[in-house]
């Protein structure tokens, strides 16, 4: 990743900001309050009501407030496996590539499936699958536990509504369960032509998380169980992968702030606003689109000369290289760009 | 723990309040700054040197801020630990009661060995070594792989330097690596007749972390690693223990904070004199103390009947039975605790 | 333990010696025969229909031969327990003393009970069960996943068929699954007095296995499930913990002979006869016993210099020291122990 | 794996036997000597210090006798490596096709790199390695530990002198202990044209395993390490995977005797020779030859019509299906395949 300083202009990724400010006011107004310990406040009881609402899931459904990322990848993986079964994954998937072997740490092995753009295909799946038990050695072989997919993907794409659907009848036929992470479900759930909703995803889904920390929350994901826990108790499975928060509520908070009002739509599409804004210009001034993401994130084609050049003024990040010359580049808006800074990015292409 | 509604006076524990208002001016101040993720921000490379500096360590000593205790207790024990060795520890030690088996979780038994009033003895640790090397057996016994203190301890007593330079002499003789849990290490350092500073903290264990999500911070605990690390890359074994936050400014801007004009002992000696007119308020009104706490928590002896009542009014922590008709209870003062709440408690007792 | 050479005399332990003859000759007789690996074999299913016939259990009952008590031990107790779960045990067994780790590597605490002559009764495991569901902290505690017990134990004990039964009443009454480490079994069974079958421990348990690396195996030890088990596939679970063997056969065919015509009772009867002809010449000729121990093992307290005098010519293991002057020792019998042996350390006693 | 009854040639792999005359006759003779447990009795030295004597080593070097190969891999990559480190391998390698996951049960991601024959070579590590080591997100990829090799591969393949040199030269310059899994070792040095001896091999890698379960032995491998290791006693550490052996001598007397006149090399060139004639006559009958294996392994295409015949009479492995109408076979000769065996296979091709 690659910062500059002063007057640089900041489309390097979406977690470089605080918080929505109805949340640092709520923390602020809340903060001599005396407040249980460990999820059992009355903001974790809120967010985890709302977020149940918004989702169409009754009161058996469990809601907790996690501090990052990777914390809920393995907190969530290793409630819904076995010991040791693996977890599918499009060869793109975040757990396979910038996960630091997390998921492995706690002994599940990432199971790489071939994607296309960011997406693993239910057909993809099923043959995966289909092979694996006519397979005379699966014994010796690594049990595919569960199906990890991302929303939106890692390049900025989202599933439709039919894929998810199909994505969830091969589940049910195998019995495995499907987990999302939705680290930016915001910017997925507001993207253009996105027919997926909260209801949809809960219906689908084993378990997922709703992101936080990209979409505006000081920090914090929230994860959504469906269906009844294998685990005894969540709270000390979290506690024994380090990740049980004192201060609950904390995050708890961020929540039921995004969740009041439809906060957490309103401002993760101003992101993906700002980012057509930014994919309209790329394509108009002749750049090529690495991918076609709907999202906050977008991907472009640029020569290494440019690079250098736009690196001096904006922080972005160098995706890959495509060849000798030339560099892919992403470019991130969040709930908290402003479109004054797109407008110089813009003007900078 | 007991905890009941409005116009309650909660002495339940030190980590019901939010953080204190430097904090949070401070967090709303740069809310939208953009900072650069996973601790290479720049109140991360601030609040490390500060806490060098306070500790009287050089650019070698490592310093990470993480979210909670027992994700400092998990990483920095198996940072320290070879694979399956045991942590000792005394029997009373928070990672042998209260830890949800996370230290196991990772591998390490947790051996325990006698205390008093909290604390293990140098002759304690050092008998146990003795045995262990002595025990034809010893191959499939438990490795002592690290020393795991508490300052202050679970029961509110602080080491003596000099208990502390003894230790540190087994461990030295022993090659034996010395940890300190420094949940709240403030209200340690600022109790009364306490001889240690974090300077003799720092000079005698190997690593240790400082308590802030009961000592004033939102959330997170600063661990400093006082001697080189064996783990190939802190951030990375963070990350594959679930903890690596993405805006690790969080909390590094609480002990940046925390570390500017000493506010950490300020508001940790402001608890601490809080306690000491509790403790006196009950020696005066006749109640058995269970144990000479110099620090935040106090510790008495009350009949059920007397506990029944006074939990109508006040939240707190009925710690453990002493027989049928006795109970010990547990009043915590903390950095937000007010001189008012304090003089009606007094008046209850 | 201590060990001298030629002319000694050794009661060391009860795995110095091969295997009983009819094994070696049968893996002699089908050595070249070719056999499918891992456990596929017919020796495999004759051995396990054998085992299942004597426990009277049916086809549902799983049985696997693995290696060693360890991965036994560890391979079960990670089959029955969820992720991170505690074990109960009485604080003499096995798996806490001498088991180097090997429960806590796969992330379960083992939590000690106190015991009596070796064994836990169900009162105090009902007691700690009590005490564990009142604590109001219980989500940062482990969870008492399983009780693990040891037939015999440790100490040359066994249990009776009441206390068995009032193990698992309290067991089910906690839904919680009942683990018996037979590494000695049928010392036990052979045992004078015993009032226990293989049926009752089959009946009364969710798991077992039968020791034989100590009683005629080469190696090898028989897992029993008398429960449908909750891992997706053992062979897998086994493999992930290191211990498929490729010959399956090898330690199959051991139990196949020592499960043919009451091999497994007679060879150690054998052994338990001889260890009483051990205990009453120790008890005639006025040394304490420090243990009633009715099986294979005996352990006796005697003068520090008796002790040096006798490691001359026997060898034995110092248990412990009881104080200045005195030691307590362990006689061992087995299988392979000879009448003529035993003869010749009665008269240096 | 296709096995099928009486009067058919068994092809199918080569751990079908049971052991070499001469190390059951050993077992036999020492049957009932008193040995001590755990590896401290004297054929487990005897055969170390042969082992070590062959491989032109010290006695720094470090030699224990383990179970089984899964067994020697998982102990041995998790002793070279430090916590959550990656395994670089052959994309064909063992430990990512076929060994269940056990590798990543103890937290390590197995990390695939293109292949040849099965064989990496160094120009592609070190391009992972300076790929690796540009990516300004390291921190959230897991780190390259060490390298795996198989020798022979999965395919028969052999690296030569050179090949191996080559890698040894990258590991060098990038800190990296380069391990070498032996489970056919014995078949890879007595093939033709092999430049590589058990000499070089010390030489160059840190660590590898002998297989014996594969080439002779009743069951076990030979780990040896040839630099001072990091983990403080491989026994405890042994122990803590559940591998430690209370009979260590019967592995141990198994290479005793597989180290004694060259029996290793005598019957592993037996294995190799009829291999020879194998390869020699699908070559004449016009077979395509899958992969020009020099070892005990031959893989040839052949319609699937041919492959129902030939498995109505012969056991062999179902490779790999090539098209709709194809299909890999591979034949595996051991130690105890006999001639005999191998001309009427020769006659049905």
């Amino acid at each position: 990743m690659i910062m500059k300083k002063t007057d640089m202009l900041y489309f390097a990724c979406d977690y470089m900001e605080g918080a929505h400010e109805n949340i640092l006011r709520k923390l602020l107004e809340i903060n001599l309050e005396k407040n249980t310990g460990y999820g059992f406040d009355k903001y974790s009881k809120s967010a985890a009501d709302k977020i149940r609402k918004e989702c169409g899931l009754n009161n058996q459904a469990e809601v907790y407030f996690l501090t990052g990322g990777t914390e809920a990848n393995t907190t969530i993986i290793d409630a819904l496996t076995m010991n040791h079964d693996g977890v599918l994954t499009a060869d793109s998937g975040h757990i396979s590539v910038h996960e630091s072997g997390a998921v492995e740490a706690y002994g599940h092995k990432v199971i790489t499936l071939e994607s296309n753009e960011g997406k693993v295909s239910a057909q993809t799946v099923k043959d995966f699958l289909v092979k694996f038990n006519l397979d005379a050695s699966k014994e010796h072989m690594v049990y595919p536990g569960m199906l990890y997919i991302t929303f939106p993907t890692e390049v900025g794409t989202v599933y439709s509504l039919k894929e998810l659907e199909d994505l969830r009848k091969v589940c049910d036929e195998y019995d495995m369960p499907l987990y999302m992470d939705g680290a930016r479900m915001g910017y997925g759930l507001s993207s253009y032509n996105c027919d997926v909703t909260l209801k949809d995803i809960a219906r689908l889904c084993d378990a997922f998380y709703i992101g936080g920390t990209k979409v505006g929350a000081l920090l914090g994901e929230a994860a959504v169980f469906t269906r009844p826990l294998k685990v005894r108790n969540f709270l000390t499975h979290l506690k024994c992968h380090g990740g049980l928060l004192a201060k609950g509520w904390v995050p708890a908070v961020c929540f039921d702030e995004l969740f009041t009002d439809g906060l957490y739509y309103k401002i993760s599409k101003h992101a993906v606003d700002l980012a057509m804004q930014i994919k309209e210009a790329l394509k108009q001034k002749g750049y090529k689109l690495y991918m076609n993401s709907t999202t906050n994130q977008q991907f472009a084609v640029v020569s290494n000369d440019f690079c250098d050049e736009l690196s001096k003024k904006v922080s972005f990040d160098m995706w890959a290289p495509i060849d000798d010359k030339h560099t892919i580049i992403r470019l991130a808006t969040s709930w908290a760009t402003t479109q004054e800074d797109v407008d110089k990015l813009i003007s900078l292409l």
